[in-house]
């Protein structure tokens, strides 16, 4: 397809697109003619991407690109490429040489039987939100990370089952997607969930 | 307890309970003398949940008063002191009056047969992550929906059967702290389910 039509396909303007080509986020087409390029269903994939990353998760352009050189760059792994992107979309900064170990938490990975990258921003995460509860005298009890991680497990599962078999970059970016557009879905039902709970 | 210690259990400084008891966030304690009073394992549910507020959700005090002021409301009525709460720690606005009904949003609680205020922030919240989902061509599917809705459902269930039985605004604080305290964990473990899936 042309640049007009993929932009009108992503609901974006042209200039946006060119942007994008600009700033190397989004591929070239193939060239057509001096003037011309031809884009096909992966440009529209990466626009839908960048769209939820900059709309969706507020994203600065320079995290986006992170985020997709994470995608683009272990194709022979996913879970690293899954790994990278959490990193770059998490809420918490990069580990730095003289932080405490997130012990809190690989212990509580341990309990729970996980393997994790102890140096994922999503263990560090894990970590500190362990850390405020216990510091307002509200630490997790087992039972309760337990179904806690239960339910994590079975979204997690739910997923990655959605996902359409493709090449790792494929995958990687679909589980970007999942987690950006499908967090706020799961926040604002566990809040519904507890005010049904209490109209029964 | 004397103030001091009030203040030591609670890992704050005196000057700050002192000023909590200013701003009217903590109830007075029962006057022994002039310069004296006592205070009680109320005061320091109280100020767990100020500093849960504060701290870890980062809430103004303008803020923290409307959630506490939602808790001390509705002595009759747990869900509505709990979906006020939820507003006023909601990430979106209140709603205007000139603002789109959320359709999305009411059809898929139909869907889930869940009731709930159509007014609720968290409604609106839902509303607007399936609206951002759909924009990037990436709708949830009932399956994919009903799957979350379980999810929320069960971990709901773990935080309501952890509340301990108590006066209403006792239930709607602990509601409260369990959102606040507990979403992060939640967010954290999805992801780290994710990754789990992925090296399994």
């Amino acid at each position: 397809m042309r640049i007009s039509e993929l932009a009108r396909t992503a609901d974006l303007t042209v200039a946006t697109v060119k942007y994008y080509l600009r700033e190397g986020l989004l591929p070239a087409g193939r060239r057509l003619s001096a003037t011309q390029a031809d884009y096909d269903d992966s440009h529209l994939a990466r626009l839908r991407l960048i769209r939820a990353l900059v709309e969706v998760a507020g994203l600065p352009l320079a995290s986006v690109r992170q985020v997709l050189g994470a995608i683009d760059g272990d194709p022979d792994d996913v879970m690293t490429a899954v790994g990278t992107a959490h990193d770059a979309l998490g809420r918490v900064g990069p580990a730095t040489a003289d932080e405490e170990p997130p012990e809190r938490a690989l212990a509580a990975l341990e309990r729970l039987e996980w393997s994790a990258y102890p140096q994922s921003s999503a263990v560090r995460q894990l970590d500190a939100a362990l850390a405020a509860a216990a510091a307002v005298g509200l630490a997790i009890d087992d039972g309760r990370l337990r179904a806690y991680a239960d339910a994590a497990l079975a979204v997690a599962r739910e997923d990655i089952a959605s996902v359409p078999s493709g090449s790792p970059e494929e995958t990687a970016a679909y589980v970007v997607l999942g987690t950006v557009l499908y967090e706020p879905i799961l926040l604002a039902l566990r809040r519904l969930a507890q005010q049904q709970l209490y109209t029964g």
